[in-house]
């Protein structure tokens, strides 16, 4: 196997390749962010759109971000993270455990894909101000609704573990999610998140403690972390806000 | 290991569940669908509800469908077929397809998904009367855009394998995930479906092939086999649908 993973991903934002990219800085892996490589590198967005067009041996990712390592080609910001944690000794070692990671990832994907749609209810083909009247209504079901489901529900697994961390007894690939959900949810809700994240008082716990993880506190100070902005997922848009 | 798989999902309609169920039937594995089961038998509603409630041995679901086997509880539609497709040989052996065949797997559940939010563009937690302006936009959204390029991206696949199937050369969970989603959308849009299905003959000639493959075809000729209706993730609303 080789030791290097080439990560495919937009350059100038996070997006759902933060999820993976964090996984690849938690473990120190060497990696190459191919996004935002130079072309003469065989890097840049023009490498990621002819393997988005062609595939590699017939193995052809929807969208970004998705993974390039030997023969394989991996897809899915879940699915890219779960594989990476899994070699890279940030997943669980007992099967049970490596599955029920695996439900979590899935899980941090759907409330990533809804917060997208808090901007974007009506679809992605189209800009947010083609959609203001529906991205209110949508943010506010969000904001009331899931915002607390699915915070609750990663607080509800953290009171289960004495460990403080979402799965086992050590750090895996699915606490640098929450880490990332929290970071979010404050940049894009920061009124409703102020108003009701006290409420989750494990899922902050787990979030510093992420943040203080050596390998992650160097890379969130490094020039490698972008900037929140409005062109990923979690976007600021202050009338979509509101506590 | 058991060789009993205990599936949790919604009594009463297809939904989510029928991905990892249709891996189930066509694996003709030995399992509970625990929603349909009697209470005095250990099952119903009330079953479903307690294990979200409380989980077992601190894995919570967050939603149905899970899947309890022994000690490992996993939930996520994906997930659950991912995992019955590698323990009942219905999953590629070679990592680097097994690897592309969860990358499939996760996008055919953002494809439910989208599906899912033509008829909930604003919120799960309302009706669809109560967002039906909001449903019709993103519909015609999903019907010109979102349609065509999964199709089409599933098409491609198919094109540079010369199996027939998704990935690998026999039949897999994503094989019978995407059969499904034929079905789904047949149902839910069948004039849009009728315009266009044409221009994907590799994947009508799967979806013809799975239905055929005799357990899938014992299954679908049971009881087992509910119809779509207007309580799942398809839904035939003519006004949602248009060629």
């Amino acid at each position: 196997m080789t030791e290097r993973f080439d990560l495919y991903y937009w350059p100038g934002l996070q997006g759902r390749g933060e999820f993976p990219r964090l996984v690849l800085e938690a473990a120190e892996a060497p990696y190459r962010d191919m996004g935002r490589l130079d072309e003469a590198e065989g890097g840049g967005v023009s490498a990621m759109m002819a393997i988005l067009e062609t595939g590699i041996g017939g193995r052809i990712p929807f969208a970004p971000p998705f993974l390039v390592e030997d023969d394989r080609l991996v897809a899915q910001a879940a699915e890219v993270s779960a594989h990476l944690g899994e070699r890279l000794g940030l997943a669980p070692q007992a099967e049970a455990d490596r599955l029920f990671a695996r439900t979590i990832a899935l899980t941090t994907a759907d409330l990533v894909a809804e917060a997208h749609d808090t901007h974007h209810p009506v679809g992605t083909g189209l800009y947010y101000d083609d959609q203001k009247p529906e991205a209110r209504r949508r943010s506010e079901e969000f904001r009331r609704e899931r915002m607390p489901k699915f915070l609750g529900w990663y607080e509800r697994l953290l009171s289960a573990n004495p460990s403080g961390f979402l799965v086992g007894d050590r750090l895996t690939y699915v606490d640098l999610g929450l880490f990332q959900i929290v970071e979010g949810l404050r940049y894009a809700f920061p009124r409703r998140m102020a108003a009701i994240e006290a409420n989750y008082p494990r899922v902050l716990a787990l979030h510093d403690r992420v943040a203080a993880h050596p390998p992650v506190a160097r890379y969130l100070a490094s020039p490698r972390r972008l900037a929140f902005n409005e062109d990923g997922i979690f976007r600021h848009y202050p009338e979509l806000d509101g506590a």
